[in-house]
């Protein structure tokens, strides 16, 4: 059976999480997860250990594809620039491995997660720990990673089974996900 | 004559200008610069596009240290994104090989090259050819990069003046450039 690994992000110059999930027909499963802590140093110096533990990740753990939440809004446009430095930093990671980057929205994550387009973190957590059968305590960096993996899971599933409908019905095809590398 | 080479940066997700002077004592040379132009393709490839090209001039030029904008203002919080991966990952290149990163006001960049604060694009542009005897044209990516690296020489100079000033009078030392990597 074919397996699609998907690393989800949930990037912050500060913590950055990240969940790797396999995907395999129908089932779902979690990989390795965690929460790279980038400490007190320089901007530089933080996202130095960000990149480095992710490429550490991606050679580990041999995703294909990376799923990250779509910003629309921020605080500020400090803080939209202070996320801009870490998010960057994913992509380039991505980028260099030649995995596909798909962006999805907060509402579509947490729908895909708990069924809720406005459920909160702690609820988000909850399901994604039932859904991947995860009983150690994680993070809420993680589990918004994890969260974001799982949603592009399901909407490549969801796809591919719209995709088997259509063929079937007419013979047309749609694509739910966004990719924004091509 | 010990030499300080310094690469200044003007970072953005379609356009990166890059430029490295050298400061030898108080003698200040244009070593090489350009823009990155990222092309069209997803945000993901652009960034892994201007992190390959800056690698590539770090590896090539030598610097030792990195001199940037500081960002106190966006246009709003959707740009300050945009800017913020770009500006991550010429972060990430320069930590990589660790350069120590300043950063400086546009006013202090300004201000470094044509003695006001408030001068336009074109008039930092002029001063900058005169200032490195470079008479090609170059775009304004490329001189404002030129720009924050000739701030930080004047700045790196001055502190140098005046530590040898401070020394002389009464042995204290003070340094005006702020230093984000130190």
């Amino acid at each position: 059976m074919s397996e699609q690994r998907v690393l989800g992000i949930d990037p912050g110059s500060h913590r950055t999480g990240w969940g790797v999930v396999s995907l395999q027909g129908s089932r779902l499963l979690h990989v390795a997860s965690g929460t790279i802590h980038a400490g007190e140093g320089s901007l530089a110096m933080r996202l130095r250990i960000i990149g480095d533990v992710l490429d550490q990740v991606l050679l580990e753990h041999r995703p294909t594809v990376m799923a990250v939440e779509t910003v629309f809004h921020a605080r500020n446009a400090k803080s939209a620039l202070q996320l801009g430095h870490a998010r960057g930093v994913a992509l380039l990671s991505a980028a260099r491995r030649d995995l596909t980057v798909f962006e999805y929205t907060a509402g579509q994550i947490k729908q895909a997660c708990t069924g809720r387009g406005r459920a909160d973190k702690d609820q988000v957590q909850q399901m994604v720990q039932i859904v991947l059968g995860v009983r150690e305590p994680m993070g809420l960096d993680t589990s918004d990673a994890l969260a974001a993996a799982i949603c592009h899971a399901h909407m490549a599933s969801s796809a591919v089974t719209e995709l088997l409908g259509a063929v079937n019905r007419q013979g047309s095809v749609r694509m739910r996900a966004r990719s924004i590398n091509g």
